[in-house]
């Protein structure tokens, strides 16, 4: 255990280069550098001891020279960031004190961070859950799943809902939120295994493994004979395009991700954009970033859920920054099951 | 003048079989049979001779055998039909009297039209007016373009507003109501004649003719330095993929039609979709019919504009059915300019 004041030293993973086609575990490497566990005098920035990184897919568009406004790009030669969660173990800002537990984005994927960046950290006062849920449920994907259904989707009693991506961070939460709400759920993954996570862990009505079906609109007729109300949208391409054909009149399409399209040179082309008019469609793209004023909200519903059992999360754990690169080149093959979080230290 | 209860011949444009690809004159024939000006005893028909048929984009889908759910194809043999403007000639329903004006929808293509479908009529009562506006600025396009504009594009003042097919019957209007609201308006068509119109006739900030651009990424960027606010879609396929890298954060896209992919056998794919996320944008496709309610509003909106010459109109006019095929394979070809309207009578 390392103590305020010493010098140690601070594992990292590196981002290496700006990255195309698939993400490489080559793309980035662990080194080891040191760090002093000491808050400079008259800095008001925070010490973290990082404890739980968080594999996102919005990381590989970070991993291209030009991105986005609204983004910044990995430096290359620097650690990589993204959501986590950590604790205080020295503070110079009147906001934090020792021994806090915070989540937040712009967590390095190092041991120990020296950070001012202190508006993008929450403090956590809920511990009687698993930290690791504040990369998830708790985090970023809740807020994300909880509005994007909620708010972006406008959803119905009784309408046909479909989740891509389904047994993912995001996907495994909209599909209990929409059961509780009183939807039909159906979910698509990527293999038998996630599928039957969908059909009898997280309650989905139905669940297909999209790579099991030559025909997307035939698998969506097979599931939807009624056709589509709602269609959280994680994975873009040819699904969305099964699906447009598949919608329902006033139907809405939540994109919150594209995960199929973001290795690829050139993305697919999206070729029947023609039935938003014919059944009159609203698409919205959505983020986070609009949203975080829910979290207050998130808590008070999720809390007493998670511990009644009616919603349950599934992570997968990758033990030692050393497994970050693995774990986050597994996320854009969809090796993982479930959340995907790499373990740094449990406390 | 033909009087009512007299036998008399009945000019049609008949829809010969389903088109692929472009709409041709000679998918479509005009023949002659013959009508009795009188509503049958006890019927509750009416009698119309028809004045002014409009040609719309949305006829193209109504030539496929296979078309969407709320549309319905052409019959093979039968007449055409769309909007139009009519004169009530006999009546057998107790809201239309001999002589009412009337517009509306299911309009045969034929001089005269005998039709119980009297639910899709509605009685003119400004005929200060050009009764041809009935079938565009008075009627479904003004409509569309008002509703578009005003309720789907929820615009502020100041706004950067990109409106395709600008010239056309929706087009012109929008950009007007966008003007006249505050916002910067630029649009796009394909002549040199219709950018004049737009810059000098509706008024619009900027213009350009697409044809004369090989690369529309870069001309939307040199037109809209800032991005795009605002997008009223009438044309779809590489227009689309261009703006969507051009949009704001936050932009909307009104997707009212997609002229440009109504007629190919493979629609082009549509590939920046990411950007929906990247910028959160809201995309809608929406028609008419969900916003017929507008239509006092648009009327009290509109009449005095026009009065004061504050909103000008322009149609193309074809005289006489036999023009009919022309005109309306003409706007596929983008031969108009303006709103393309058959004159069968003028009253």
């Amino acid at each position: 255990m390392a103590n305020v004041g010493e010098e140690v030293s601070n594992k990292q993973v590196i981002f290496k280069d700006y990255v195309t086609g698939f993400p490489k575990e080559s793309d980035m490497y662990v080194t080891t550098s040191t760090i002093k566990l000491k808050v400079p005098e008259g800095s008001n920035a925070v010490l973290l001891k990082n404890l739980y990184l968080s594999c996102d897919p919005v990381m590989r568009i970070l991993m291209q020279p030009v991105v986005p406004s609204d983004f910044s790009s990995y430096t290359p030669g620097s650690p990589l960031n993204g959501y986590g969660v950590a604790k205080v173990l020295d503070s110079g800002h009147p906001d934090f004190k020792v021994g806090d537990l915070v989540w937040g984005a712009n967590t390095r994927w190092e041991e120990y961070s020296l950070t001012t960046a202190t508006e993008r950290l929450k403090k956590i006062k809920h511990t009687d859950v698993p930290l690791s849920y504040y990369t998830g449920l708790l985090g970023m994907p809740g807020v994300t799943a909880y509005a994007g259904f909620h708010e972006v989707c406008s959803p119905k009693k009784g309408e046909y809902v479909f989740v891509s991506a389904a047994s993912g961070a995001i996907g495994q939460l909209v599909g209990q939120f929409a059961k509780l709400f009183g939807c039909y759920v159906v979910g698509s993954a990527g293999s038998k295994e996630k599928v039957d996570l969908l059909k009898n862990k997280f309650g989905f009505d139905d669940a297909f493994n999209y790579n099991e079906e030559h025909d997307l609109d035939a698998a969506l007729k097979r599931y939807f004979p009624e056709g589509i109300d709602i269609y959280f949208e994680n994975v873009g391409g040819k699904m969305l395009d099964a699906v447009l054909l598949n919608m329902r009149t006033h139907g809405r399409v939540a994109v919150c991700g594209m995960i199929s399209q973001y290795n690829l040179d050139q993305t697919e082309g999206v070729k029947n954009l023609m039935h938003l008019i014919f059944k009159r469609i609203h698409v919205t793209g959505f983020a986070f970033l609009d949203y975080q004023y829910l979290y207050p909200k998130l808590l008070d519903t999720v809390l007493p859920y998670i511990k009644e059992g009616k919603i349950v999360y599934v992570e997968d754990i990758a033990e030692g920054l050393e497994s970050g690169p693995a774990a986050l080149v597994g996320l854009f093959k969809g090796r993982n099951k479930g959340k995907q979080v790499v373990v740094v230290a449990r406390e």
